[in-house]
């Protein structure tokens, strides 16, 4: 078998076979097929798209690339959710602890912020000795002992994802919905799952703004989870606007923590609705409940009756982290400065371009440009209006935390530029949208 | 600049600018942009194309990567023969005598055998003591003393095109018109050519076997070099079966040499017509007769007069060929072996699948399929019937020459499958198809 010839093939919207797939993958985990034989092949399958049998055998090929994690026990199911990524983005910290309260497993392997978006491994991280660098058996333990585990992604887990997203990244192949699909579900079913529930965001914080582009890679990873026998679902939900209530990085743990202690503050009630609706689909499709309106009813009791609480704090407890933090919350949080963000003028909050907002959180110092750059855990912002809104001049719409004054200049003016306030009120878009099934 | 952001562009079919096709060009030749880098964006090309004035630029680009030739003089003009190649095609040694004599400068740069097709260096090397590997200086000298030369590729013309060239090669990127064009075109332009016509061949011997897409790679060819101020025409001439009489090296330097002398075989007729209507838009494109028409007239009475012959005999004299063996045709030629391939039946020979005629002579050892095997100078085949043509079963079609016996076998095979004959006659097509000129 020779690569060229593979990408002659590609080239030409010819479909490959699995094992033709295969020897691209075995190539690019081990090198033996050069960058620049990888690269022509990324960019055609970039221009042409793949079959969907053969994104099943990417996906399936790049899934067991390396090292696979395996916690299924005969009573277990092991069910996980995936974010395509946001701003305030931070269900994960409510649905892996409702997921575990339910009785099932969900070894929750994360990543860090990166542009304009945080990271879950980074917000953890803000919680004293917590540590995310656990090895397979250690997650097993956490996991077994505690329902959950809050996790990145190890070295020997799906090591041909590396090759091909560090080449994507340098061939302007990144954003192929075919590659994207591959690059997530070969990471989510290399960690044994049963089944996956995809948050799919749409709108002005979401990668993929253009609902129709979100709906497709929506569509090929749910047919991918399913050829590979995990339930999957995909829902589509609005990041219009930072979800809940805080952006950042222990702020956003914090927000979390009182959701689940049971508190309903107004302006976390959206991130509730979506983590219980992921939730919901989680029980459901994962054997817990029923039917997703009984996942919906189990999710919001766990979450309501401190039994997800329990779980969270259990796995923060077997991961390090100092729980003493989580029950002290307020002293905890100790930016060098704050500000305030106010409205310019009257009317209504009606657009809030999400993803300025999101950089603007990272240029506070909550997230990074470049891998490896350090963060500061306790940048951020607290979020006082939501769209639709009626907002007066002057009125504060953001709280902004950073490690000193003269790194909010730059935020204020991406803010200033992000918010725009009408005289009409607007409709928002819907919180939750279509979801995206197998027919 | 960034190549990355650059690959975007073109990936979404956005035009590049010409700096930033010359920083991608400057990154190949000086091996400062990585391989996967250029990989992808000539993937990106292959999809998308380039409009005409990014072809341009990639085109100049290139040609200016690294040394270029220039022999122009006040009286002098500088014209060119370029064809994307065939089986028998050995119009160089006949347009480029015929333009020399004419009173024009012709520096024909050419190739090595390489596939299904002959290489004009080989021929020539079939003549003893012959040296195709001139200095830009030597090129220079002889061209002055005998008005042209006949030689290969230096290193430091088009360096660029190595790079690239070699990595299309590994990537399924070479059947871009885009970049045979740019290819091409670079490599003729860099010898400073005031005129060049092409002849872009069609039919079963041609690399671009579809009309539609040879006559789409002439329309580039003359656009671009019209726009880097060459006078340029592309002539689209039937490959419909090996051109002239012989098909090999040495074999088909001495049927032109016996044109070159006023010799009008029948088999070669085709060829001589092909040679004289090239010739004619050189002498009418490098402002040596006032028309085509007239051109067509001062060639052929060049080529008749034995003018052309002498300019012939002073260059091969001047790049140290042995003008002994040029007379001494019969003697010269000492295959090991030869046999004769006859028809299996009687009727019309109708069609030849010329490409497998040209690996039958490759596999005679006149050519190579991989760059540095060695070729034998003797071996090739002598052409005794054309298209369109009566045959009797059992009547040699082509006479083989080969070092040895056994190498008979593959060839044999090979041509019994390229020829047809029919019952009915068929007409074959027409030598000379349209002209392409700029508009």
């Amino acid at each position: 078998m020779h690569a060229v010839d593979l990408i002659r093939k590609t080239r030409d919207g010819e479909p490959l076979d699995s094992a033709e797939i295969r020897f691209l993958v075995a190539g690019a985990a081990s090198g033996s097929i050069p960058e620049a034989i990888l690269a022509a092949w990324l960019m055609a399958v970039f221009q042409r798209g793949l079959t969907l049998p053969e994104l099943s055998a990417l996906t399936e090929a790049m899934r067991f690339s390396g090292e696979t994690f395996d916690v299924r026990g005969p009573a277990k199911c092991t069910v996980d959710k995936h974010s395509t990524g946001g701003v305030g983005d931070k269900t994960s910290f409510l649905v892996a602890p409702i997921a575990a309260a339910a009785g099932l497993y969900d070894p929750m392997i994360s990543g860090r912020a990166l542009g304009h978006t945080g990271g879950t491994l980074d917000k953890l991280e803000s919680i004293p000795g917590f540590r995310t660098g656990l090895s397979l058996d250690e997650m097993r333990t956490v996991i077994e002992a505690t329902g959950s585990c809050l996790v990145g992604q190890t070295a020997t887990l799906v090591p041909a994802d590396r090759t091909l997203y560090s080449l994507r990244d340098r061939t302007a192949t990144v954003e192929s919905p075919y590659l994207i699909c591959a690059s997530i579900m070969s990471k989510k079913l290399a960690a044994g799952l049963d089944a996956l529930v995809l948050d799919v965001k749409t709108g002005s914080g979401a990668f993929l703004r253009d609902p129709a582009a979100a709906r497709f890679l929506a569509t090929l990873m749910v047919e991918t989870g399913e050829r590979s026998g995990t339930r999957t679902a995909a829902l589509l939900t609005d990041m219009s606007q930072p979800l809940g209530a805080t952006a950042g990085n222990w702020i956003e743990v914090a927000e979390c923590c009182a959701l689940l202690q049971g508190a309903r503050p107004a302006l976390s009630e959206d991130l509730r609705t979506v983590s219980l609706e992921l939730a919901a689909w989680m029980l459901s499709l994962g054997g817990a409940a029923p039917s997703v309106e009984a996942g919906r009813e189990r999710a919001a009791e766990l979450l309501t009756n401190g039994a997800a609480w329990e779980c969270f704090r259990k796995t923060v407890a077997a991961q390090g982290g100092d729980l003493r933090v989580l029950d002290a919350r307020r002293t905890q949080h100790s930016p060098g400065a704050r500000t305030t963000f106010r409205a310019a003028r009257s009317g209504y909050l009606s657009r809030i371009d999400t993803t300025t907002v999101g950089w603007a959180v990272q240029r506070l110092g909550a997230g990074r440009v470049r891998p490896g750059e350090p963060i500061d855990p306790h940048a951020g912002l607290a979020v006082h209006a939501k769209l639709g809104q009626p907002v007066q001049a002057g009125e504060p719409l953001y709280t902004l935390f950073a490690a000193s004054e003269p790194l909010f200049a730059e935020p204020l003016a991406l803010l200033a530029r992000a918010v725009t306030i009408t005289e009409e009120r607007e409709e928002p878009p819907a919180l939750l949208g279509e979801v995206i099934v197998r027919s």
